[in-house]
């Protein structure tokens, strides 16, 4: 790749930047497009739609201010503490890049210079303000990670603290529920329970088979949210607006209601054969009187057979994952490994593709199969941005797909909730970047990549030093300004805007809009991996420093603008994204150390290689402390806290109904009793109620 | 070293063996030697001096066939589960070698012989007799490992079922007590567990630094008791024998009572020096009112800083080692890394003075040193004996120091317990063994044993292959033959017979005979080591498998006898150590298939070789599933049968008392009231008893 073709990238992702932020400061101010922009604001009441002023069409930077202005207990509030996790991810990144910058812009960049960009051997005494900028920049990202480790640590038991009584405080989830004789699964919960958790044991939910009934219910909830809106949508309408749902598109509001009933009936009947014994899942919900009821039961080992009893913490109940309880053993493992093949495959080969498509856009394949082109390939700007830009767009678009992909992927892995589903996927994207943006890209920026160097472990240190070369700056900086306008392009919501926008335009009736969920398996590598770059590349790239400094400042900007007026949390973790944070720097450390090494091997300064080889030691040591002392609060609350938060509810009146709800909470959803018209008379449902809910 | 002198050893040491039978059967009727054979039987009053017979001359075998006699259940009452476990092990590798050695000697043996051992390459077919075999006996050794590791968890809870209650069951250690101002570590942990586990709380015991009063407390009881033995002894007797522990030669016995009475004030103060709060250790044992309590306490994280509140099983009462807690963290951690230093280098350098000294007894340097030996040496059965059998009495005399030295490092490593330190010596001999006697001593024995082999880990497998040629049989067989000699004359407690023998003639009184405790450490990796040698080599040496047979009925033999007569227990694990030998074995196995693998592979079987890869895959993966399977049992007891126990004590009346006891049982030893005379009077003694005690 050229440097006049990266510089053409890095100049077109600039222009593009500073363009949508301009297009966003008037495109959010119509009214038309606040359920695009702004639909938190809009379902919490806050914001109004206002009309007809001249100011709108005018770019302002007020929400720029107003983005940076929020205190972090307004972001509690509003994104719980996975949002301030991830705000301090970006904070944290802003901190390590103004000191490394300032270092990196006028320590090492003049050494730099002065020694020739690195090429030149002469200047080993030069080399050692690189060594000493290593061990600094080190210390300082070490201090910084323990501090935040032990702040998030401290954020999370206060969170626990002023957090209402939620169900998953009080409930495990127990597995592998050993079968007896003739009893039933519910049956042996109860007595087990009762036998070895006497005086803390409330009440249990046995899982049932539901995935068949599952789609049953969630179709005919969809046909009777359609129903529900054409009844209240203009008679005259229903009959201009075609109706896709049913064949005919002519059809009597009778005909609805009869289909709605039997549905309904069909669901009855439905709900009440996968109630029976036969349909239970060995696995239940079991709840508690008190937090630390469920912690002694979440912590002991049951049963002598520790294969049986198994017990894990209970998610939240709307965070549960039901369909992977149908599964039976053998499609939850046959699933694991193919599901861990797949993803291996596309981390390892992903690139392949890419490559190809990408090299069909060279200008003379270009002429080749549209020869109509050539006259406007050989303008020469033309021919730059298709060289230095349309290469990049094709593999930042390719991998958008790459997270909703993993997604999918860690829906079949076993995991019994949405958030262990986000977390799994995150990892995976985490490490498909780091393979592929970083190594394989940086790689393939240089001459130097080839398969033999995964093969030979030995070499690729070395490797590493000679193939990030000096224009390493120009190029991590093309990275880097891609993923500005990246980032950006996030604040439209393409997607989501484009299909509201033709919806509207088909069917221009007020649809109840949704606020879409905050998906951190998305966002957090991304952000994450300009931070593993910058440190990496830092002391052989001190060009980038402030590319990736203005990246944060925008990423600040944007996240706590999707946080405030777009996305919604849809679960809570609690700040377990953290160590998954901690971890990559780590990592990140260790390869910067790493790549160090072989630099100064290779430029036989024998001291500092040698002086350099206990940093990555004890910066992993550094790790194994952080990870001996947070790792625990992260993994489940410890007694002195649940007995003080037990001990604050004994004296609430509001727990009695609770602990009533508490019974009922952790009920699949597709046996709630559904009703979707008011002519039903209640003496069909409430037996249904009674035989589905847990027995107490 | 050549085959005849092989033979020689295997010879002698055979001799040796039916030698030392007979004499140990003729010895151990002796009357005057029943103290040192029989000790066990004496203490409980089953054995009666029988004097003056003609029987006791003739040697006999019926104390043979009552070693064989006595079922589990009286072994398990006698010498409780660990001694049950370490039987086990032994019948164990008799099942497995009964197996092996059928296949070995009827099948194996036949293809080596007419393979013409190995040597030829000519006879590929052949060695499918062995790829067939390996998986055989793999399969095997799996399926009793599988079944041991259950019956053994199985009986570890029976064994737990029926105990009495045990003041352990009911106690967890907890260290690092953080400090709060003003308040006392007692007061601290009192009311840490007030608060948050006030249902189950009963009492708690501070560790106070009693390491200088422990040696004063020592030193007055040793002279307590020789005062009180002379006092009781014939007072014309105490004239006439040299009195050792004071300088003058004749001491009137007011000296004596004076010092007594000296010693006993200043231990009393130095008990109320060291009860103060400012001696206390940052450790308390903590005591509950049920076993569920307990196992709640000690698996819930308590504190919101991990580093604090760690909690641990208590040790039972008599086995805590208390000098380890007064050392500071400082002193700890510098011990532990400086002893590990220390095991290291003993493991790695322990052969090369050994060698050194052996080298010595070759005939060339004994006719130099020692000129007049040279008439004597020219005989040939002379010449042999010392080529073939000195060099091997050098090595295994010394071996016998290792576990003492390896127990005396392990008890500064910062153990608690009597029982982890001989677990840990346990461990860190069978490494020593493995490593000395198993790779290096096989290895000097070819021609193939230099650093470089350690040093490049591919070339091991290969080098092993060769290195076991084909005399490995006589080999391995001289190494097991010496094992016979080496187990039997554990039979004669060699070096405690001669110590009792010279007390007894320097000094003829009745002295309190004490019953030795069972060194697990010093037996178990010696009887695992001849199982590992036997199974690695099975396949290449199919002639020492009867050897190795005959082994472990000596051992079944010898050690059924240790435990009935001789050895008592200490201390009872609950059988801790199978996962140890479990360990080990997988090792031996995955080892034999590394050797098997080098072996195909250097005979160019390629088929065989990879059809043996899955071999060493499925093992780990064996292992893996019975790591999960049973050893939750071995580190903790789980809900159901806590409760179970628990349950049972509550309509027990004894448990009143049980209870008060338990409020005292984990007080330091040293701060016990000490009473040398019946003339003091109690007031003295009362004050200190109620300042020790634990707050309740």
């Amino acid at each position: 790749m050229l440097v006049s073709a990266l510089l053409m990238s890095v100049g077109i992702n600039s222009c593009l930047c500073v363009l949508l932020f301009i297009l966003y400061s008037i495109l959010r101010k119509q009214p038309h497009n606040y359920e695009v922009f702004l639909p938190r604001r809009l379902v919490a009441g806050t914001s109004k739609r206002r009309r007809n002023k001249v100011a709108r069409y005018i770019p302002s930077v007020r929400w720029i201010w107003k983005s940076w202005r929020p205190s972090e207990e307004e972001l509690m509030a509003s994104s719980g503490l996975d949002g301030v996790v991830f705000m301090r991810m970006i904070t944290f990144s802003l901190k390590v890049f103004l000191f490394a910058g300032i270092i990196g812009v006028f320590v090492i960049l003049p050494v730099n210079v002065f020694g020739d960009q690195l090429t030149q051997i002469n200047y080993s005494d030069w080399l050692w303000v690189h060594f000493g900028a290593i061990y600094l920049v080190t210390a300082f990202v070490c201090c910084l990670l323990y501090l935040e480790f032990r702040y998030i640590g401290m954020k999370r038991i206060e969170h626990f603290h002023s957090s209402k009584p939620q169900p998953n405080q009080f409930t495990i989830l127990v597995r592998n529920v050993p079968s007896s004789d003739g009893a039933t699964v519910s049956d042996t919960v109860d007595r087990f329970f009762r036998e070895n958790h006497s005086s803390t044991y409330l009440s249990h939910v046995v899982i049932h088979r539901t995935s068949k009934l599952r789609s049953v219910v969630d179709n005919a909830k969809k046909l009777y949210k359609k129903v529900h809106h054409k009844k209240q949508a203009d008679p005259q309408r229903v009959k201009k607006t075609p109706m896709r749902f049913f064949s005919r598109k002519d059809t009597p509001e009778g005909h609805y209601e009869k289909v709605l009933q039997e549905l309904e009936h069909n669901i009855r009947l439905g709900q009440a054969e996968v109630s029976s014994p036969g349909k239970e899942v060995r696995a239940a919900f079991v709840s508690f009187k008190s937090r630390y009821g469920a912690a002694m039961a979440l912590h002991m080992p049951q049963s002598v057979n520790p294969t049986y009893w198994l017990t894990e913490p209970a998610p939240e109940p709307h965070d549960v994952h039901w369909p992977f309880f149908s599964a039976s053993f053998m499609q939850k493992w046959l699933s694991k490994i193919v599901i861990a093949f797949a993803c291996l495959i596309l981390t390892a080969l992903f690139l392949v593709p890419v490559v190809l498509v990408q090299g069909l856009t060279n200008l003379s394949a270009l002429e080749y199969f549209f020869p109509f082109l050539t006259l406007i390939l050989s303008m020469k700007i033309v021919s730059q941005i298709i060289t230095g830009y349309l290469p990049s767009l094709i593999l930042q678009t390719s991998l958008k797909i790459v997270p909703p992909i993993m997604e999918f992927l860690s829906s079949f892995q076993g995991h019994i909730c949405h958030s262990d589903i986000q977390k799994s996927a995150c990892n995976k994207v985490i490490w498909f970047t780091i393979w592929n943006v970083f190594f394989a890209t940086v790689f393939s920026g240089s001459a130097f990549y080839k398969l033999s160097v995964i093969l030979d472990p030995k070499e690729i240190l070395f490797k590493l030093a000679v193939a990030v070369p000096a224009q390493a700056s120009f190029f991590i900086a093309y990275v880097v300004t891609t993923g500005w306008t990246d980032t950006l392009t996030e604040l439209f919501r393409v997607v989501p805007f484009m299909v509201s926008y033709v919806k509207r335009s088909l069917e221009p009736t007020e649809e109840e809009f949704e606020v879409p969920p905050m998906r951190y398996h998305r966002d957090t590598p991304r952000v994450l991996f300009f931070g593993l770059l910058g440190i990496t590349y830092f002391f052989l790239a001190p060009l980038i420093l402030p590319f990736i400094f203005l990246y944060f400042v925008l990423a600040y900007i944007i996240y706590r603008n999707q946080f405030i007026n777009v996305y919604e949390p849809k679960y809570e973790t609690g700040g377990m994204f953290w160590p998954m944070i901690h971890y990559t720097m780590i990592f990140s450390l260790v390869l910067m150390h790493g790549i160090a090494i072989g630099l100064f091997a290779l430029k036989k300064m024998e001291l500092a290689t040698y002086l350099l080889i206990p940093l990555p030691v004890f910066t992993l040591l550094f790790n194994e402390f952080c990870r001996k002392r947070f790792m625990p609060i992260f993994t489940a609350y410890p007694a002195e806290v649940l007995t003080k938060r037990d001990r604050e509810d004994q004296n609430d009146p509001r727990m009695g109904e609770f602990y009533d709800n508490l019974v009922s909470a952790y009920q699949d959803p597709a046996l709630r009793p559904l009703r979707f018209s008011g002519s039903r008379n209640d003496s069909l449902t409430s037996p249904l109620l009674s035989s589905t809910s847990s027995e107490v």
